[in-house]
C-alpha cells in the first residue's frame, strides 16, 4: 500500500490535478547584504590591487599572451600576469548582463541573468552511494541514472556532472558522458573543460543531435561548462583553454573559484572574498579577450575549513555569510551568477539536510542565479547520494514553489467561506475548500506526514528508506524525451564510433 | 577519543578560545515580503470587516463585559462579540511597541520589538522521545532534562513548556514546572495561561524567587504565556482569562492563533491570514482593554494539512508565504511578533531537518521576534525530541551566528596574506591565519566533518546518534545558576508545600 503510494508519487503514473511550472524561475526574494557599499567597493579595490600588484599565474601560454595583448605586464619566466585594473574593468564590461541558455525544446530555455534562479543537482563526485548497492565509484551505469532522475525533476533546469565515470577511460569519456546527457535528457547539457579536443568533439555531438549549424551554435548558447580556478591566484592549462575555447564557441564558462578559507584563501570573509573576487575578475576578462561578449557567469564556493583539522565544513555561517557578500559583488559587475549549497556528512541524515539547507538558503537570499550542488551532495563532494538527491529535492521544489504567485484578492481572502464557516467549525468541507483542495497545496516528493501509530505501522521507515523507493521508481518509469529520436541516437553513435577508432581525445594536463 | 571531544564540545569542560554572545540578537536580514502594500492593507480591511460583521466568539462573560463596555455589540445568548474597526484600530494602538522581558540577571533581559530575534525550542508536547529511553508520555524528570538542555544554549534566550509533564496531578502542575524553570535555569520563564490561581501562583512564586515586589513585578515583564485562540472565531475561558490576568499584571501574552489552512482556516494563504489577523487583532484588543498599554506580542502560526488525510504539514511552502505575510501584518501594527518553525516527521531524520530548517528560515526572512518551536519539536508538536533539540540547535546557533558582524576592513581584507602566499600554496601557515585561526570560525556543535574513512573507522554514527551523547554530557554537566540560591529554594519550597496542602489550583475549563 505504502510502495504503491510512493509509486504513485514519484512516477506520477496517476497524474496529480496541480499544474506547477518550476521551468523558469525568479527568484522572489530581495537580495540580501552582509556588507555596506563601501565594504563592497573596498573588497572590489582590494581584488584588483591584487591583480595589479601581486599578480596571477596563468599558466597557459595563449592565456598569457592574450593578457599581454591587452597592456598586461607579463612576466613568462614565473608565468605571472600582472593585470591592470583599466583592463579589467574595461574588459569584465562586454560581458553580456543577460543571456538564453537553449535546452532542446523551448519549454528548457533558461534566463541566466541577475533575478533569474536555477537549480543543479551535486556535481563532480568521485562516489555515489545508495541504500541498495552501498558506496563505491562511479560508473555510466551511475551518470545515466542520476540523468534520468535530474530529468525527472523540473526544478532542476540545468544537467551538470554529478559523478565521475571511472569505468570509461579518461581519452573516450567525453563521448559516453555527452551522448547519456543528450539522449536521456532535453535539458542543457554540462561539457567537461578538459582540453580542445574534448570540448570540440562535444561541441559537434551537441550540434549535430540538436540540428544545428557551427554559426547557430555559436550564435546561441547551448550548453555550458565549470572553470575552477587553482586558489590562491593560479589558472592551470585546461580551465584557461577552457575559458578561451568556450568563449570563441559561443557557450558560457561558469567561473567558480573554489576558495575554503584558513587553506587556499584567507580565514576571513572579507579576505577570502578579496581572492576570489580577483579571480573570477582575471577569468572573466579571459573569457572576454578571447571573445568579446562571450556568455560567462561570475560566481565563487566560498567556505572554510575546520581549523582542528583541515577538513572543509559547509553549511556554516562563513559559508553563508560569502554567500551574501559574492552576491553583492556579482550586482555590482551586473553579471548573472552561480553559488553553491554543500554538506559535508557522510551519511543522508540531520546534519547533512541541515548543512545543505543552511547553505542553499544563503545562496537563496544571496539572489545567486545558479545554485550548484542543491541536490544528492554529500562527503563536501566526494560522494553523491541516489537518497539525499530524493531528500533534498524536497527543499528544491519548495523553494521552486515560493516562486510562484500567491493571491491576495478578495476570492483569496475568503470573507464568504469566514461568514460559512462557524465559531469552532472547520473549512474542510466549505465551497471555498472544495473548489480549491485538489490543488491548493504544494505536493510532497517524500514527506510522510502520517501519524506516529500509521507511521509506525507502514514499517517506521525513515526519509532516506523512503527515498530509494522513490528513486528506483523514478528509474523504472524513466522514457527518453521526445528530442532523442533513433535516427538521431544511431548518428551520434555513428560518430562516437569513428572518433573512437580515431583514438578519442585525451584531457589536457 | 570520539566520545571525549563530543563531551568536551557539549559540556565546554576545556572551554574554547572563541567568545560568542548570542543572548540579544537583532535580525541581520532585511524582512521579506509575499504581498504589496496595498495586499496587505486589504488582507487588514477583511479582517476587521470579519470582527465587525461574522464577529468573534467570546467563552468567558468577563471580556465580553470588557469588549462592550468598550463599545462592542455583545450577542450574550450567543456569546458572539461584534468589534467594531474604530475600536480594534484604537485600541490595538495603545499596545507598547518595545518592551524588555527581564530575566534573573540583565545578562538574560531581552528586548521584544521589530528587529530582534529570539529562539525557543519544541513546546507543549504530550510524549518525549530519546534513542536511549524511547517514545514516552512526558515527566517532570523530562520537564527538568529539557530545561537543563536549554539552559547551556545561549542562542535559546526564552524557556517554554517542551512537554506536558503527566506524572504530576493537574492541579499541581504549575508548582513543579516553575519550580524546574526557576531552580534550573536564569532565564525568562513561562507560565500556563490555565486559570487565575494557577497564574496567580506562578507571579507569586516568580516574584519571591526573584526578590520582586508585587509593584515590581506589574512594572515589568518578567514571564510570559501563550495564547492560542480557538479558531476559527472563538475564544474560550482559560485563554481569556489568560489575556486579561497577564495584561492586569504587567505581563505579556503571546498571541497565537494557529491556523491550518483547509482545516480551521481557509485553505488560501490569504484566506487564513485574514482569519489569524482578525483573531490576534481581538485578543490583543482584550489585553489593551484589560489594562491600556499592557505589553503583548502578536503572532500567528499558519501552516497547511495534507489535503488527502488531513494530517497537519510543516515546513511546506505555504506555510513560508503565511510567515511572510504575517510580518508584513506585524510591520503594519508595529508590533513584536511570534512566528514558528515545524516538522511532522516521526522521527529525527533528512525529513525533519529539512521541514524545521524550511519553517526556520522562513520566520527568519520574515522578521519574527520570537521563532518558537526551533529546536526538537517533532510529529508536529505531539513529541520533542532530545537528539533533534540537539541537531537543530546547530540551525538556531547557525542562525544566531549570522547576527554578528563581518569585518571587511583593511586586516579582513587580508592583502598581506595574499602578498605572502605565492600562487597554489595555502593560507594554513601565513601569520594572518596564525593570529585568528581559534576564533575565526563558529564552532559546530554536533557536525562531524571527518572524511568517510575516519568517520567510519570512528563507528559510522549518524548525527542522531552523536546527539545522544552530547545531551548526556550537557545534564551531566549542568549546574544551577547563580540566582537559585539553597534559601529561595527553600522558600520556594515552602510556598508550594503550602499551596499544596491548601488544595492547589486547579486549571480552569
Amino acid at each position: 500500500m505504502r510502495k504503491t503510494r510512493s509509486g504513485r508519487r514519484a512516477g506520477q503514473a496517476q497524474p496529480s490535478a496541480r499544474r506547477t511550472n518550476y521551468r523558469q524561475l525568479k527568484n522572489p526574494f530581495t537580495p540580501q547584504t552582509i556588507f555596506s557599499d563601501d565594504e563592497v567597493a573596498g573588497i572590489h579595490a582590494t581584488s584588483l590591487k591584487v591583480l595589479e600588484e601581486l599578480g596571477i599565474k596563468v599558466l597557459l601560454p595563449e592565456a598569457r599572451a592574450l593578457f599581454k595583448a591587452a597592456g598586461a605586464r607579463v612576466d613568462e619566466p614565473s608565468q605571472m600576469v600582472y593585470l591592470g585594473r583599466e583592463i579589467v574593468e574595461a574588459t569584465v564590461a562586454t560581458a553580456p548582463r543577460s543571456f538564453i541558455l537553449h535546452g532542446a525544446t523551448p519549454e528548457r530555455d533558461l534566463e541566466m541573468a541577475l533575478g533569474t534562479l536555477s537549480f543543479q543537482s551535486g556535481a563532480g563526485a568521485p562516489n555515489v552511494t545508495d541504500l541498495k548497492r552501498g558506496r563505491r565509484p562511479g560508473t555510466m551505469r551511475d551518470v545515466t541514472e542520476l540523468t534520468q532522475l535530474v530529468q525527472r525533476f523540473d526544478a532542476i533546469q540545468m544537467l551538470s556532472p554529478g559523478v565521475e565515470p571511472q569505468d570509461v577511460p579518461p581519452h573516450l569519456r567525453h563521448y559516453a558522458f555527452t551522448r547519456v546527457q543528450l539522449t536521456e535528457s532535453d535539458k542543457i547539457p554540462f561539457v567537461f573543460s578538459r582540453g580542445t579536443g574534448q570540448a570540440l568533439d562535444a561541441f559537434e555531438m551537441l550540434a549535430d543531435f540538436r540540428g544545428l549549424t557551427d554559426d547557430d551554435l555559436r550564435g546561441r548558447p547551448h550548453c555550458y561548462t565549470i572553470i575552477n580556478t587553482n586558489s590562491p591566484r593560479q589558472i592551470d592549462i585546461p580551465m584557461a583553454q577552457g575559458l578561451i575555447d568556450f568563449a570563441r564557441h559561443g557557450q558560457p564558462s561558469i567561473v567558480t573559484p573554489f576558495c575554503l578559507m584558513g587553506a587556499m584563501a584567507p580565514v576571513t570573509v572579507a579576505g577570502a572574498l578579496v581572492l576570489s573576487h580577483a579571480e573570477a575578475l582575471a577569468a572573466i576578462t579571459l573569457t572576454q579577450l578571447a571573445q568579446s561578449g562571450a556568455p560567462v557567469l561570475y560566481g565563487s564556493f566560498s567556505s572554510n575549513v575546520d581549523m582542528k583539522s583541515g577538513a572543509p565544513a559547509f553549511g556554516t555561517p562563513e559559508q553563508v555569510k560569502a554567500s551574501l557578500g559574492t552576491g553583492q559583488l556579482a550586482r555590482m559587475l551586473g553579471l548573472p551568477w552561480r553559488n553553491a549549497a554543500g554538506c559535508a556528512a557522510n551519511i543522508n541524515d540531520a546534519q547533512a539536510a541541515h548543512e545543505t539547507e543552511i547553505s542553499a538558503w544563503g545562496a537563496l537570499m544571496a539572489g545567486a542565479t545558479v545554485i550548484i550542488h542543491a541536490a544528492g551532495w554529500l562527503e563536501g563532494g566526494l560522494s553523491v547520494s541516489y537518497e539525499k538527491f530524493i531528500t533534498d529535492m524536497e527543499m528544491v521544489q519548495v523553494m521552486a514553489e515560493l516562486c510562484t504567485p500567491t493571491p491576495a484578492d478578495a476570492a483569496a481572502q475568503a470573507f464568504e467561506a469566514l461568514k460559512e464557516v462557524p465559531p469552532g467549525g472547520h473549512f474542510f468541507g466549505c465551497a471555498h475548500t472544495m473548489e480549491r483542495f485538489s490543488t491548493a497545496f504544494y505536493e510532497p516528493l517524500i514527506a510522510d506526514w502520517s501519524n506516529f501509530g500509521t507511521w509506525s505501522e507502514r514499517g517506521a521507515q525513515d526519509a532516506s528508506t523512503r527515498a530509494t523507493a522513490t528513486w528506483e521508481q523514478i528509474l523504472a518509469d524513466h522514457t527518453r524525451p521526445a528530442a532523442a529520436t533513433g535516427d538521431r541516437i544511431a548518428a551520434l553513435d555513428a560518430f562516437i564510433d569513428k572518433r573512437t577508432q580515431e583514438g578519442g581525445a585525451p584531457p589536457s594536463d
